[in-house]
């Protein structure tokens, strides 16, 4: 008998709903003995109470029993919608572990899936990567893996490669037909195009590493500016959704928000200094740094006060290309002038934390800038990880000592290895159950839940 | 035809699934056309694609109709579990928008629920009372409510009011049968043991008031005790959830953390100052007024040093009832001794950040001395909250009215009007739908997606 698993599948605060998973062979006794379902209807939703081994009622529930395989892990599967309440979920959970459950640990509900063949390795790392994507566009692509198009395309590569091994070992076998250079050459160009195949993946993956994080939006600008209250109306706004995942930073300058389709670090810094300051030279070092390291700058001056003209040496290193000026105080009346100055080559857009709307606009146009950026990924249209990009990077070797050997007259042999080694790379990336070591590792990283 | 409303029903952030509630007429187009379910079975799990009116397909869902009136609103209901992203959630939710629905507003879903009387207010009540409930007591008086109890008590309540309410208005009609004042005695009788119902009510009001919080814990204790690295193990525990609810203070000194049963609000404290400081007056009088506001003190002492007897005046009004000694670096050699201290009458557990296990007994003692704590909750067989205990109150006020008028011979008919009075209030509580204003207040104080 194998352990029937149960995990937190929502996140673990107050809320109207919380679902809770369960996975294995005791499922349909719990229907039975927890949830009063004696003969659960598949994929039926219940409405019923969840009552406890000591015969407690703990909470009104819906449970969805999925029988096996026909479930997400492939083995029987219970669905328990309670409330939303920390003590209500860790009530129900450990009267399951009573029962008999024990946690799953993370990714344990996909390793299942995995195991059973309800899913290849590419499509179990869609899911983790659909949960952790950044931006609508990572997670439309991670939507193609999980649907098993990178699969495909790895599946026709391997496909090419074994054609290619074929004709190489009737070319062995039947010496007297006579491979020729003819030949040979039409077998290397094919390689070549596969190993330019290959190599766009791994182009992907490297691309795809660089934009699939949290996007880092800091304002800038000289002292009662704004910056402050600019800060906390973003984050405030209805259309924000301030990020409550663990590890979010706790520092108030700091804060992770979501705004639609895309994840970004905002970030308050310390009014730029006037250039009378003594320390000029290390406050311009300092924007300079956070400049390179930034997505997107704001940069904010009260329009209600003359240009401050002083500020233009610490943000020489401002460019178009990851600025918007930010003319703040706008329900005062407009003193500055940009006449001449150096900001004026950059976008700008006009707020006062007095107007809602004008800070709508403002987050509108962080997302829409932010999105442009993301459009690099328009040229995909796929998801490849690190993990694959390795795998495909070795395949590609591979390919690359087979032409090697293919051009060699004489070592034609050693082709075959090469291929099947190519062949054998690529196969990591859909899984083989046998590298317990890597898919424990593996699926360690994802959600719990998961 | 009435709105078509959507919430998240699940906390915002990553996680493995999500879920997101719409109710209204559109239901069941919206099954059709976003999830490709052209005639949902209804409380049936349809395993789909979430496609958008840009035809993208938006993640893979699980989706449930429920169909009206056999749903939670009583109208046509839809589940939407798809991958915990809260990008993913915003599009969902956003196209769920263009295409004919709006945001939910707080407790909506309830409201709908409560005008299709699915519930009546007291179960709406409790709904929202299940989601705060910061202790497991709590919970099951709440369960209850959910069940319907307060509401048949009430309703009880109100059957023998009119009872009596027929008995005087029949004397009133039929003087020649005369009413007498035996008959007078008996429905006072009758009354005096409804008002001291109605007491108890209020009264359970009253203790759930006080107990149904979050319980504050402080770690007290001199310097370099370890106060800080423990109130770090006991946040970072297995067992310890933090809560990442909304409002939870950013202070480093101060967690909210549920430990199973109770929540508690775990404060961590500066060391106390030995009584050689000048500012000793004052160090004490800021140690009492923690202590008084404070449901459980652990007092912390580094056991790998000698008893430092110069605190004993500064911890002068702790007390067994709400007090721990916990001794502290329990992995280095034992230097302390607690003879003839003030401290040895506490109740003791040994500690070390060294050894999980002790943190984990730790969290058990607080957890089980807290809950001991509530357990005055035994007592209680109902959750009363404050808006129900005012309309008992009121209510009580008219059935005394009711008796003043019934022992003054001459004014018999104004009890009638009383007693009408007293029932009114009563109804107040299991709700009348034409009191628009205090529903919208009271609802608006759910969550969303409830």
């Amino acid at each position: 008998m194998t352990d029937t698993i149960v995990a937190l599948a929502t996140p673990n605060s107050e809320s109207a709903l919380s679902v809770i998973r369960v996975s294995g062979e005791l499922c349909k006794s719990l229907a039975k003995h927890s949830c009063a379902v004696p003969s659960p209807t598949p994929r039926h939703a219940y409405f019923t109470k969840y009552t406890s081994s000591y015969n407690e009622v703990v909470d009104q529930i819906v449970v969805v029993f999925f029988e096996q395989p026909k479930s997400f892990t492939g083995e029987d599967t219970l669905e328990i919608t309670c409330h939303g309440n920390p003590i209500i979920i860790k009530e129900i959970i450990s009267d399951l572990i009573v029962r008999g459950c024990r946690m799953a640990t993370p990714g344990e509900f996909s390793y299942k899936a995995f195991n059973n063949g309800k899913i290849d390795l590419t499509q179990a790392e869609a899911i983790a990567e659909l949960i952790g994507a950044k931006n609508k566009r990572a997670i439309s692509l991670a939507s193609k893996n999980l649907e098993g198009k990178l699969s495909e395309k790895i599946n026709l590569i391997q496909a090419t490669l074994l054609e290619q091994q074929s004709r190489i070992e009737a070319f062995i076998d039947f010496p007297e037909d006579g491979l020729g250079e003819d030949q040979t050459d039409k077998i290397i160009i094919k390689l070549q195009s596969i190993k330019s195949d290959l190599e766009n993946l791994i182009g992907i993956a490297k691309k795809i590493d660089a934009f699939n994080r949290t996007l880092k939006v800091s304002l800038v600008g000289p002292p009662n500016a704004g910056k402050s209250s600019l800060f906390n109306k973003i984050i405030g706004s209805d259309r924000a959704l301030v990020d409550k995942v663990e590890g979010t930073t706790r520092d108030y300058i700091d804060q992770m928000v979501n705004l639609g389709s895309v994840t970004i670090q905002l970030h308050d810094t310390a009014g730029l200094r006037d250039t009378t300051s003594t320390v000029e030279k290390k406050g311009i070092n300092k924007t300079k740094e956070l400049v390179e390291s930034t997505d997107l700058v704001l940069l904010v001056l009260d329009s209600s006060a003359p240009y401050p003209s002083g500020i233009e040496s610490e943000i020489i290193n401002l460019n178009e290309a990851n600025t918007i000026l930010v003319l703040n105080k706008s329900d005062l009346k407009k003193e500055i002038s940009l006449k001449n100055s150096f900001v004026q080559k950059f976008e700008q857009i006009t707020t006062s934390v007095k107007n809602v709307e004008s800070i709508e606009l403002l987050n509108d146009k962080i997302e829409t800038f932010l999105s442009e950026k993301n459009d690099i990924y328009k040229e995909f249209n796929l998801f490849v990880n690190q993990r694959q990009s390795k795998a495909i990077n070795q395949s590609k070797s591979s390919v690359e000592k087979s032409i090697k050997h293919l051009r060699l007259n004489q070592s034609i042999e050693f082709a075959i290895s090469d291929l099947k080694d190519s062949i054998d790379f690529l196969g990591e990336i859909v899984g083989k159950k046998d590298n317990e070591d890597m898919l424990d590792t593996l699926f360690s990283t994802f959600c719990i839940g998961k």
